[in-house]
């Protein structure tokens, strides 16, 4: 598989909400993204808050930007939170969410396809989901940790 | 029916692309968004270019601005261009993309519950997909004809 | 090949910068998008304007956007300048220049590799150094003619 | 030399990649914005990130917006970092990115010519090989050091 199929993406996405609907977890929004950072797949269940799917592609957008999973992010941003905080002005609109929950997608030879971003409920629980998600595609999650 | 549920944006998505596939069209991105502008659902078929979420994303985005289908915004941008790219400007990144494909998603009682963007292949087709996934769902498209 | 690489994007630069002092053509900015939208090479001639570069990047920006050459959505711009200068805005800061010289590089089987941009001379002497670029390079020009 | 010509820009960006080769560093951006901080050239090595070069650019732009090399801002971020966050939105979408990697190129007369943004290695490694470009061109580093 050389890039993301919409098949692959619909996966990650159902079995990553089949997956908090099991763990009794809040409404999730999940959105994939393909290695270009294109919108590929997203659903947002009912009940979520205005913003929840920005929070979401904030999440996949910066794992992507960086090429390191949200929760390698949420570590250098507490330690280093003027660089975060600027690369995240810097990558534009969609910006960065710098905590757990934004996974990137590998193929088994390593290669990148996308990312996954997850929010809802919290960033641990999000990132469950991500991984579950990923791997129901017969793929590779990397979280940062 | 009060609030669009993932369920319906769910068939409007995926009757949509079937309309599409039956049809023999150029590869579509779709978003549905709800009442609020907020993402609900999306998928974007293989072969799409960089951007074309985003261009779905204006149209829907554009009749929910306005409250009218994306073709009626189409009509008066080539009426009053002006207007249309002032408008475009005021309400954010997301903007609005004023030809066919931004069609409104009512409930029965004429309750606006969200917008469909649809964009790949010609505006019209794109606009003929929308309204059939939107009456799949059992719901009454508004295209701005 | 799957991926522009650097060595390509390299020969594609000094290739269209060679044709443009071949041709006595005005300093030019030159920019090599990847298929993921990603500056991967640029050279900025010695006495060019202060936003040459940007505008050679509008113009291979907008190219990967739209998945044609910027000639074809130069012609779209004179049919539907509202359609245009909306899509300018929704694809963000980058945004795009609908004029020839945004030429998308494919691979010999069709893959879409990336895109050139180049600005400084005429649209249409702009154009022939991409395609000279691109061909040197051992790739395939598609300037949306 | 008054202006940075394209020639020692080019040297600059190449010297700096075999710098980084030499060390075995993981891939880098890296870009050559002039006194008017507009692109003089750039190259980004094959296997980066999404965003690699707008960092990159990130740390070139804010050397020059603020006259001092990014490990100065660096500094200054840790002292003042709502400081260095109001800098970064107020100079406009490029930004800054306040980690060393960004820095300024001045003749021998301590003229100032442009800057060089790195990023992809530590920020340390970053500011080496900018560093090397620098002085591969006869012309002066100023790291903020």
């Amino acid at each position: 598989m050389i890039d993301l199929t919409l098949a692959a993406a619909q996966t990650i996405v159902s079995r990553a909400l089949e997956q908090a609907r099991t763990s009794g977890l809040k409404p999730l929004g999940v959105v994939v993204l393909d290695a270009r950072g294109a919108l590929k797949a997203a659903q947002v269940e009912d009940g979520t808050s205005l913003r929840r799917a920005e929070v979401a592609l904030g999440k996949a957008n910066g794992a992507l930007a960086l090429g390191i999973g949200s929760r390698a992010i949420s570590a250098r941003a507490e330690a280093q939170p003027h660089f975060v905080a600027a690369v995240s002005h810097v990558i534009g609109p969609a910006a960065l969410v710098p905590v757990p929950g934004g996974v990137l997608i590998r193929a088994g030879d390593g290669r990148l396809l996308g990312a996954v971003g997850i929010s809802g409920d919290t960033s641990d629980n999000d990132e469950i989901c991500a991984v579950a998600g990923i791997r129901a595609a017969g793929l590779e999650p990397e979280t940062g940790a």
